[in-house]
């Protein structure tokens, strides 16, 4: 990514070992995040350009010397993270805490919109996963390796459970996957916050027993109709934008929690003496990812659940630069790469 | 009070049963509290003033026609908010939520820096406690109308339990009990920030283990360093301005929570990147000190604890001008008022 808006694919040199615990990725699948449009809107221009892309279903090809749980040919889910697995904070579940945490640009590890990749700890990071390249279960795979498990960090987070009144503000790919963990935490009530109607469809399909497509004061109200005039239990910010926070703290309830899982794009936030007043818990952040992968691949293995219906649309990494601008355009809610 | 440093004892109207749910009460014990001091600082100038005070234990006096749980005669803890004890967030233990819930301003009711007072809501409000009028407990059993309630709801909040570091920001009577409280709830490590010798001696009384004198990067810099470079899991911030809330976000571990009970005197909260990158959650909040009687009122009457000993003065009524002057010149840690 040279600018805003300005997506290209080019070569790049191939990725090799560097370090005695890096493993050399082929990649089998790849997405566009809702998270790469912030920079797509805003990057700063340069002639260098930023290697995109953090989510990836790879096979391995080369292993440094180090590494001792994956190796040539196993296929492994990539979290967005990469993660040493032994520090503090990789053994509290917390990988995106960890020493060393990186997304794939501060690793120098490059993005995994690529055919290859360097892995960085791969021992901490890599999750091997019993299936072959073709195997049809591959998006819901690759939704472990970020929004899928976003999602189910807000649900968690939150603190969702059963008889609690949730809301989901935003009908992307996390949010959607928002809503199924709520469902799968034993949520009731689940309102999907969204205006996108191909989105919310597959959100009652996940489990939305409501949809409001009013935003703001309108959309606050809406929901104090449908919780007895209290608000939610939790609120799932699934933005990140000022407007999305504001709406999350009108629609919880007092007591309540706003867990934001959308990368907030403000620096100060608002309204702290309405938090403080209705003791209202904000909670949240760049989810870990690999702590959930356990728990989450057996219902996409076994099919309980179908995450990988967020991707409407695939391309091939040549096409990049569609997928980015059909994300942009909301004419695709997800846009799967495939070399 | 008619303005910044204005406190006039004056003579009001005698209170009365104006609803069938009132009671009036003659106060036995009242104080001054560390938010007083806000508007002692920045109230509005009136002709009217304001009734201040929201501390206090008192007699009832007289009962309205549907009060049910107090007969004149009682002594009774009044908590700082009045709440009708039936609606929802009342029967939550929510208290300060209630959907009539007030300071004594809002409601009408006058202040309890005062000889006698009307309490709204008596049922859901007042809390009957067998002790005589002149028993020695009293400033214990004064702190549980606010202070102590107040730093048990962070450490609850908080989510204080055995194994964790606390750090507490603030050694005035709400921090002091925070500390206390984070005791009794099983932490280890409790590192009070403050720079007052006889408070944080006081502090060292209550179980911190640490005191930090320094603040901002030097503060959380020697906390860092008392933490094994991690933060602490839980930091109380017993204040309320920005920097306390900026040495909090600095001073917590990743993954950690942030608990608020110092009242927020600013409108918008920056860090929301370091908040949200570390996983911190920020809670806390009015602490609804009613639901906790139950629970504290046992070891105030039975000695275990000694939160009464915040209390270093003690003046009339009629001076509760010098009280407010003591507490802003930090010459008094708390002052208790009698009649």
């Amino acid at each position: 990514m040279y600018g805003p808006g300005d997506v290209r694919v080019v070569d790049a040199p191939e990725p090799r070992i560097e370090q005695p615990t890096d493993a050399v990725l082929r990649t089998v699948v790849a997405c566009v995040c809702g998270s790469d449009l912030h920079p797509y809107h805003s990057i700063e221009p340069s002639e260098a350009g930023r290697s995109m892309g953090h989510e990836m279903i790879g096979v391995v090809e080369e292993i440094g010397a180090d590494v001792r749980t994956v190796t040539p040919g196993d296929v492994v889910i990539v979290p967005f993270v990469f993660s040493c697995g032994e520090c503090e904070f990789c053994r509290a579940g917390l990988q995106t805490s960890c020493r060393f945490a990186g997304l794939s640009v501060p690793t120098g590890a490059g993005g995994a919109q690529a055919e290859r990749r360097r892995a960085p700890f791969a021992d901490g990071t890599l999750y091997r996963v019993d299936v072959a390249e073709d195997d049809e279960r591959m998006p819901g795979l690759l939704t472990l390796s970020d929004v899928y498990g976003t999602g189910w960090h807000a649900a968690v987070t939150g603190g969702v459970a059963p008889g609690k009144d949730v809301v989901v503000i935003g009908d992307g790919a996390v949010g959607l996957l928002a809503v199924l963990s709520a469902r799968q935490l034993g949520a009731e009530r689940i309102i999907l916050m969204g205006r996108h109607e191909a989105r919310t469809d597959l959100g009652r399909r996940y489990g939305a027993t409501d949809v409001v497509a009013a935003r703001g004061e309108e959309g606050v109200a809406a929901v104090r109709e449908l919780t007895g005039g209290f608000g939610a239990h939790v609120v799932i910010d699934a933005v990140g934008h000022l407007p999305a926070y504001e709406q999350a703290l009108g629609a919880v309830r007092a007591g309540g929690t706003v867990t934001r899982v959308g990368v907030p794009q403000y620096a100060d936030a608002p309204l702290q003496r309405v938090q403080f007043t209705g003791n209202v818990t904000v909670t949240g952040g760049v989810a870990p990812v690999r702590a959930y992968i356990d728990d989450l691949l057996p219902g996409v293995l076994d099919g309980t659940v179908d995450p990988g219906a967020v991707f409407d649309r695939e391309l091939s990494l040549g096409e990049a630069a569609d997928g980015y601008r059909l994300m942009d355009d909301r004419a695709a809610l997800k846009v799967m790469l495939r070399p």
